[in-house]
């Protein structure tokens, strides 16, 4: 009987910190270690961050990375961890072509011991590879202790055959998987199944390491994990923090000890979390210690200014009101109440006095004039945003920003933007959830989000109503003309949000939307918008993709387009 | 002794327009039939433009595409032209995998006769084939009066072996490709060396043909032609407009006629004249007719302003000036002249009665009071565009796209950028070009730009200068505080554009650049600020692409990214 202790890693890495991330990798190996590990898993790319996109075309970063995993293995060894197998990812360089290579390698005894380049390269959805590295085509065993232990990376095990399939035919005794897997609602499970499958193809238990954190516009979720060989689950990692999760693999069979697992999230509590940490991520990597945002009392900048809050603290929040002569009395004063219950900055900068000035130079009328007070606003948030280094706040909603329902340079300002992968109906899910979530006194669970020591930064737990009522229940309105209501343009939000779940995630046309059961005037209605505001969506901010297709990277579409079916 | 006469017919089709593609179609099918062709050759993905990205993955848009191509077939016979041999590109589906495919079809006697699937998926630069198409690997030759033609798509003819090296090995008596290849400066050549080789390598003759026109980013040149087995040249079809070309194939080798060949471009002329098409084609294609832009007295709006009355004549160009307390009355003197020469609108919007009502209420200083003149010129041509249907210009080059050298919702409005991939140096460069143009009382050649009959469109030639000299030889400055000037912030242009050059194009890093002969100072500098603007870019107008790397999906580098190297 061989008994081997594992470590899973889910560690939260920077995009081109080599030694940030280095230095991070020598602290979890040295806990790992303390732990009795011996071999110690990280996630896909630790040492470069993920993705790095065409980044990996630059020589001297390549160079970089290489020298930084050779520094890493020996101060590994000089640290007296050179017993210790460490399995992580970088990029490397194929001699022949000169071209980059997704990489994992096994730091062992002051070297790099072991590599293998990544086979199958995902270049859909939001990923590029096949553009960026070439294929590795040769499977790679390691042994510890006269233990067989397989690699892959991400990719490998989502397509058949391959490097994995090699490993099948050869027998190994367990496969360690590093990915760089981003968060879409559902796909937990979707990769456990995937993981248990394989499992059983392999007949070994199968070590899968994710790592966690905000990159752009993906959020990884971490909820690493181990199935033994029949499939069933032995560990998981919590999901939005870095961890540190530990497996025995005993090589008699059925003789696997259960760890720990941790519990599954609400779903709403999952999106809402995967948003803050995306915001958080953000934030920390590009240096903003705080954020600025209209509050206009809807639901939208409500919820925004809340997951802000979550992120970096109300303090840290500078939440302006800017109302015109079409602000009702209910809006001042829910954006005031919800300030207050965040603790944010709130401050009031009325339009109309600017209003009056561009209309006595311009006189505008009709879009011109309604599209002219949200660019007011916008330059006032810009404003805030340069005079205090904020990070501006897009509050734009999927829906909204599917049918163009926004004024560039207006509203849609900003460095980032939260909820733009929530459609309309879900943010008011995700509001009603946080609200819950406070009145029940709960220190909001998953929020204790990426900190080494996995604990609370920077966030208050509130007690009661967190986001006025009102901004859930009214009618939502832009409030750019007296009476005006978003379903004066829009259809209904039931309805429209399950069309524009058929046409955007499903790529359903005319045909198949009026065979979904969607009326003519609806699909023609919703079909025009869309397409028309295409221009619109590229000058968008970023924002974190928590849906299986969100605008951006993941859906290219040409601008010029004249396809109406 | 047989004899083939075939046609190349280079055309701008617009992407999704598959009846008005269709239309075109068989308009030059009879146009060619009459003039005597055979076999009449269209670019890639005719019928549907090109490239349509993710709109392949919508069903419906591929069951259009395969209808109107068998309607093309059926119709073609019903107007006589059963005997015609009518070779066009469109998007297929593959049976077995239901994955879209990259097709060439053989219309003929009133059917689809033919297909051939794309082989080679380029997937790097600006291409994403590997994301949306399936790759074919069945070479296909038909017949022509015993004539053997193999067929091929574009990047077939790039990468070595595949389905053309298939050809070579079974003997063909030509080579027709269809091609969809987008301009970049010097890509004549290349394109022409390669057809040359591979021409040698196939002892036949190749004919090229590439459709002309702007989609989004990418602009078309055309420049169809054909080189028989040796690589010389035989003919050649003319650059940035429409045309049928012709040219007789003898199987009796040696015996080629050589037929029209264009002259070749001014280098200057020619990347003029790809902006400006690209420009014209995407308010075509979009339904503008008229421009609004910010006119500073400043050579970047100056150049921006005389290829949008190229483009679609001075009348229809809006160019407003909005002098501050700091601009130059040479500035708002330059301004008033440039919109003379080109016969623009001219209106003045001072921008300090609105700056003094923002400084009113928000009271900004340093960066954030110099952004809010930018802003507020922002809202100003935004209520141009709104008021008046007009497509916003933003007038940035590529220089200061790089180094963030502009205010994002400022001067960075728009819905077209058309000179974001020249550096300054070459802004300068088609300014002097193009007033010597305008001097020598040509009627710019060249810029007789698509129109189906090859002459002008809305163009008035324009003798005498066109551009004041006085905004091309003074210091350039944004005019935001007293004296400013560019080089206070940025290196000289002639040393910022080679920098530039090398770390965008080339993508050296720190220590290339510095062994590139650059000092530490200035390097650290320009990466600093590429790198930090990266977010700004992000949200930055599309523009055309004229350079072998243009800002966009051509170069997709992470947001946050701490590699300083």
């Amino acid at each position: 009987m061989t008994q081997v202790r594992f470590a899973l890693a889910q560690i939260d890495t920077c995009v081109g910190d080599l030694d940030g991330n280095a230095e991070k990798i020598m602290q979890y190996a040295h806990k790992a270690a303390q732990a009795g590990a011996q071999v110690v898993v990280f996630p896909e790319m630790t040492l470069t961050g993920y993705p790095i996109e065409d980044l990996a075309f630059r020589a001297t970063f390549r160079r970089a990375a290489w020298d930084k995993a050779n520094w890493l293995a020996t101060e590994l060894a000089s640290e007296g961890l050179s017993d210790a197998y460490v399995v992580l990812g970088t990029v490397g360089t194929d001699h022949a072509s000169d071209k980059p290579r997704n990489r994992l390698v096994v730091l062992h005894d002051g070297v790099v011991q072991t590599a293998y380049d990544k086979h199958f390269l995902p270049n859909y959805g939001v990923f590029d590879e096949f553009r960026i590295f070439a294929a590795g085509d040769r499977a790679v065993v390691f042994d510890v202790d006269g233990v067989h232990l397989g690699v892959a990376i991400c990719e490998d095990i989502w397509q058949d055959g391959g490097t994995v399939g090699e490993l099948a035919r050869r027998g190994i005794d367990m496969l360690l998987v590093i990915n760089g897997s981003p968060y879409e609602e559902g796909k937990t499970h979707t990769r456990f199944d995937l993981a248990a499958r394989r499992a059983k193809e392999l007949s070994a238990p199968l070590l899968y390491v994710n790592q966690v954190g905000g990159q752009d516009d993906l959020v990884f979720d971490g909820g690493s994990f181990v199935v033994d060989s029949d499939g069933a689950l032995l560990q998981r990692s919590p999901m939005f923090m870095e961890s540190l999760g530990y497996v025995t693999l005993d090589t008699t069979r059925r003789n696997q000890r259960k760890e720990v697992v941790a519990p599954d999230l609400d779903p709403d509590e999952e999106v809402y979390t995967a948003c803050v940490l995306g915001l958080q991520d953000y934030m920390a990597k590009n240096h903003f210690t705080g954020v600025c945002l209209g509050l206009s009392g809807g639901i939208d900048s409500a919820l925004v200014a809340t997951m802000a809050a979550d992120a970096c603290s109300g303090s840290n929040v500078w939440g302006v009101s800017m109302p015109s002569m079409y602000s009702s009395d209910g809006s001042k004063g829910d954006a005031a109440d919800l300030a207050r219950n965040l603790g944010a900055h709130y401050e009031i900068q009325p339009v109309e006095p600017l209003f009056d000035a561009y209309q006595r130079q311009l006189d505008l009328h009709g879009v011109a004039a309604e599209n002219l007070q949200a660019r007011i606003r916008g330059v006032i948030v810009m404003a805030y945003s340069n005079s205090h280094n904020l990070l501006a706040l897009a509050t734009g909603n999927k829906s909204e920003l599917a049918c163009g329902y926004s004024t560039i340079y207006g509203d849609a300002v900003g460095g980032y933007a939260p909820i733009k992968d929530l459609l309309k109906t879900r943010v008011w899910e995700l509001a009603r959830w946080r609200n819950r979530a406070a009145q029940s006194g709960m220190p909001v669970g998953a929020l204790n989000i990426v900190g080494n020591e996995g604990g609370p930064r920077g966030r208050d737990s509130r007690a009661g109503v967190v986001i006025p009522v009102n901004s859930i229940v009214k009618p939502p309105s832009a409030e750019l003309r007296p009476g005006q209501k978003d379903s004066d343009s829009l259809p209904q939000y039931a309805l429209l949000d399950k069309v524009l779940a058929e046409y955007i995630e499903h790529a359903h046309g005319r045909a198949d939307l009026l065979r979904d059961g969607f009326d003519a005037e609806t699909v023609d209605t919703v079909m025009r918008l869309v397409d028309r505001a295409e221009w619109k969506r590229r000058q968008y901010p970023l924002g974190p993709k928590v849906t299986a297709l969100a605008f951006g990277r993941d859906r290219r579409l040409p601008i010029t387009n004249a396809f109406r079916e």
